[in-house]
């Protein structure tokens, strides 16, 4: 063979990389949502999350460390295709009764999408005995589902209104 | 304003044609990530979810007929996106021994996105007062889940045979 099979450890760390892109283009995208939101609730939310998913780049960096690595983000293809619909509902929308349901489907998109990635960071970290890293993935992964909880809580709310408005 | 305004029902009949187009293009999919899997346990897991996705189209095809509409896809940016990181680690890691657990990374963003998105087509048909589509749409979330923790208990194992092997 002509390269090197690749390892755990490398696929620990370009998976890292595919989030640390994904948590930037996230932390872009938020300021967007929150504008375009028509709650106050739905808007705080985005706002509040805005701030954790910085908090959370910061963990990231911290697991670059613990690697040895330098933080480096790579192109993730889906965070891309996830956040393109967030912007798609917003153009599409904009002005209709529907638009913060909308929004908040996308938003749970993509925190299903985190929650995915770093579950899967987490049982990786695990496996190769790198106990800080599972920590600081760990504390995120929490903060990831408890977003989602009250975007659900949310959207129980906005989708009253919606359907009110209807 | 020059466009009528969109509500619920419109944005309900938009995700389902989303997640319509999804489900096939995970249909297609699969047969691609069971025939590079390397271990048997995760090549029959994707054979045996080809054929629940299968079924899960046909569920759809039943909620579009309870909304009175034709069965239509509409282009998902974001399964195009999660599918083509599968796409990637498929020629990235064949041949190396962590090409198994970065499937199963993989497959498993596919099924959050696909809860993510049942888990709100859900609610909305509940809102709409739907009680068919929200029985077949529960059908199909269940089979989600069950799918995510199959994976998740493959990865176990599977992650140790990377790990082994590395």
């Amino acid at each position: 063979m002509a390269k090197e099979p690749k390892k755990l450890d490398e696929l620990f760390h370009d998976t890292l990389k595919d989030i640390y892109f994904a948590e930037k283009k996230i932390l872009a995208t938020l300021p967007k949502m929150a504008k375009a939101a028509q709650s106050e609730e739905l808007r705080a939310a985005f706002e509040k999350h805005e701030a954790e998913t910085q908090d959370q780049i910061g963990r990231l960096e911290e697991v670059f460390a613990a690697i040895d690595k330098k933080p480096q983000g790579k192109t993730c293809a889906a965070i891309v295709g996830i956040t393109e619909e967030g912007t798609e509902i917003m153009q599409e929308y904009k002005g209709s009764p529907a638009l913060d349901a909308g929004l908040l489907a996308a938003a749970q998109a993509v925190e299903h999408y985190e929650i995915s990635r770093y579950g899967t960071l987490i049982a990786w970290a695990e496996e190769l005995g790198l106990e800080d890293a599972v920590a600081l993935l760990q504390d995120t992964l929490e903060e990831e589902k408890a977003t989602d909880e009250t975007l659900s809580d949310i959207a129980k709310t906005a989708i009253n209104r919606e359907a009110e408005a209807a």
